[in-house]
């Protein structure tokens, strides 16, 4: 699949990206691409063009560079849709699970994905349905993970957790995490969660300072329907998408999380694979 | 210290302890004592006499059973202040780490208080106190434990934290517990913690889902004083006592935290030591 | 497949099951089936038939029923090999993760299975070859579990590893534990590991007691090739096989992980799915 | 207590530390101090003066300046017994939690103590002792830690645990940590324990891989008396004393954990508080 149209999407507040974000540009421009600022970028840089929302530049793009923040990653992914549009993450400051590429690899990087010359790691997202007795309820993907919390700061919700339609346990909990491979190491991770291979056909449910100390994190095959029940009444329960959109839950709401048909393509950094990530961001080989 | 008076606290929302409510009435009249109902205790027996606010209970009495939920002896001991009234913590339903007594030790339990027969659990409390560059900020005493957390659903606060003056961390998490020995066994334990035995001069300092997978449970003398610097500007960050009383925290209050001078007095169980509790409440020598 | 030789194994030093197998193995003989016994069967019952031992048994049984401790299930699956042959746990004592019928249940889960009324969970086994610069290497396959360790009481092995090639990370930790999902209920647990469904495509790889505290369990695709490189000089070390088999590794040792060719067919109890048998053996639902 | 007599105590198998030795030992002479050297440092620089067995340099010394590593520290601190001798831990290769001097600081700290112008840390020490049936038990003191564990690969030991006499639990656990504030930092880390503040008159107990999952790190006062039985028959268990000392147990050995009446004095380093050790050491700060 040919690039003729790269987006380029922003971490938000960050103008001392304007020089690399109008050299990126340039760069493009030169070779004869048509560029997609996303409104984040256009504020940084308004000579370089107009912004377009977000979700027109996912939805027009052969390629997609986002200068972030993984957190820039997970909101463009959820407005891909099924399209197969590469997705190159720069990080504009420290390293991150998603965003691996630096800024001084960035050009190299690029000349590879014009030339296809390259490979990506594919990330299946999470889908979750809402499921109400009455009116009003949604769907939503996540790439990284749902969480299921309570926001009052007295401290316990319960969730009835089903798999497949079995029972699995009804958690008393601060709250509970679904996580797809790659949402293993972002919030999962401070909840005492495992780390899964990002390809693994999986999902990981943990949850967050359970009443019952032999809970522990439960990795099912991402063929599975979980369904989480709210049974906190008259309590104040969100449901979080990727740790950036909110979603209040009804009492007896019903949270069904499935795997999505949607694939994210993240471009891999040629000179970093997935263990050499885990080790530099976890520090492994020090104490 | 004879004791004339005694105090009754209810659990909220427990008609069903009427009788034994009113067996307890009349045992105490026919040794002469005179009895304190708290408003809880009223409700469910109005013809046993008029509810005076726990405040005042708490004041007067010389001995308190509390039926409960550990919840209600939480509950009574922020009234208590210095006096050294013992607590006789009775459950009703199962059994509680503060209410280690049996319905049907109850009388027994009784008995041998009246007759100065009996052994009580020193429990000594913490407080703290906000600091704040402007006006308006309080003092607060808690049995088990304080803990600053955010409420927002999206994930992070940012505690810096100081021990007798000398920094130790700053803490990205969800929040942060400090309890007392008393506390470790409730909150604190869903977030991974330590059990401390319940007379240890000691507190116990815990980040809840900490963003450094190196962070652990840091256990203090009780003679140290603890500062926790909230540097979340523009979040809803809340202090709450002992899992009952919230307390909206701005950017950059202070919350000092130190034991108190208040020392609560738990009658023990003549049937049940703190390991047996511990074994009982925590299933060991199960799986 | 029809049940024309039933093979029984008994958890060794038993006696006491005596009764329950001469009633086993009159009932099968009424049905007019061969009845294969394993020499501690047969050492109960002496009059029941001859021994023979577990490798014939595995070999020519239509049906193996193992009268356990999983242990007994864990020492006839090294057995199996290819064969497709259906096996029925029943436990003697308590649950069992893998003998999960209970004894009453005994009868009604044969005359099932003699029916071809029954359905089985398929359970992947894990095969390890040592890979050794000199002669001497061997090979392996275990059904929960292999660990590499270090038996000298001074505390540390160095283990490095590789995922497909790739270098992951030197644990440096008491020792390194390489779990098949119906192990991760095994030993992993105790080591801090999550619960892997037993039909996930996974393995799952955990330091025990790791020096780095940011390691974490890894689970890993059933595809992928592990390799565990002995890095101690002059170290006792061992590789450890379902808890029950050990064989010395030397300095440069290579212990190399796949997932085996040979599948375990346990038949399920109809009376218990998986989650209800989580729940019951780690007492979900009490704090 | 003026410092006349200086001992130094080397790592052993550091040749590199020769010039840094000898350099040292001009230092002092030309200060009018005389040297003891440890048999390591003699090895170094034969013409520096006989090296004398550890245990007289302990019991002689004004001060001791240890050129290690944490484990040249433990060793000698289970030599100095009663007296009120200084340790100055200077660390050759990384910063370690008992030798918090780096070599740069070594003589600015040096002259500090010479003028009685610094300040120590007292770390209390524990004892054990071996109650044996018959005869051959022993008495054993510990800095950091007294670990009961099993040898043998196959994985359990089972351990009746006491505190003052009442029945705390029995653990099956690949072993037990008990541990002084000192140690909390050192293998109970690793096996998941907290951190205790140096002089917090406390010890802490934690099972290896317990099967119990609820079992906990327990945090007791140092004025208790524990006990731990070894329950496992024909089992090759041991008492491992600072990760350098073993001791073979018996079945139904009593280990006897107190603290000792000897407190180590430990030469704060003059850049370093407790807290900023701990950070550097975990890398607090950093995700």
């Amino acid at each position: 699949m040919p690039v003729h149209r790269v987006g380029i999407a922003l971490k938000p507040d960050k103008p001392e990206a304007g020089p690399v974000l109008q050299e990126l540009i340039v760069w493009l421009r030169q070779r004869n691409r048509e560029v997609l600022l996303d409104p984040e970028a256009a504020a940084v840089c308004p000579e370089c063009g107009p912004g377009r929302p977000r979700a027109e530049v996912a939805a027009q793009a052969d390629l997609i560079v986002v200068l972030g923040g993984d957190g820039t990653i997970l909101s463009i992914s959820r407005l891909i849709g099924s399209r197969e549009v590469p997705i190159l993450g720069v990080n504009l400051g420290g390293l991150g699970f998603l965003t691996e590429i630096a800024l001084p690899e960035l050009f190299a990087a690029l000349e590879a994905v014009l030339k296809a010359e390259y490979s990506v790691s594919h990330r299946r997202m999470l889908t979750a349905r809402v499921r109400r007795a009455t009116a009003g309820a949604g769907e939503y993907e996540a790439l990284n993970d749902f969480v299921i919390s309570k926001t009052a700061p007295s401290r316990i919700v319960e969730l009835e957790t089903l798999v497949n339609g079995e029972y699995v346990a009804t958690y008393r909990a601060d709250g509970l995490i679904v996580a797809s491979p790659t949402g293993s190491t972002a919030y999962c991770l401070s909840a005492g969660g495992p780390i899964l291979y990002p390809t693994l056909p999986a999902l990981v449910v943990i949850p967050i300072c359970p009443h019952t100390l032999t809970n522990r994190p439960l990795v099912l095959p991402d063929s599975a329907t979980l369904e989480v029940v709210q049974r906190s009444p008259g309590e104040d329960v969100h449901l979080t998408v990727d740790g950036q959109v909110d979603v209040a839950l009804q009492h007896r709401d019903v949270v069904v999380v499935q795997r999505s048909a949607n694939v994210i393509r993240l471009v891999k950094s040629p000179k970093l694979n997935y263990f050499e990530l885990l080790r530099t961001k976890l520090r492994w080989g020090e104490r």
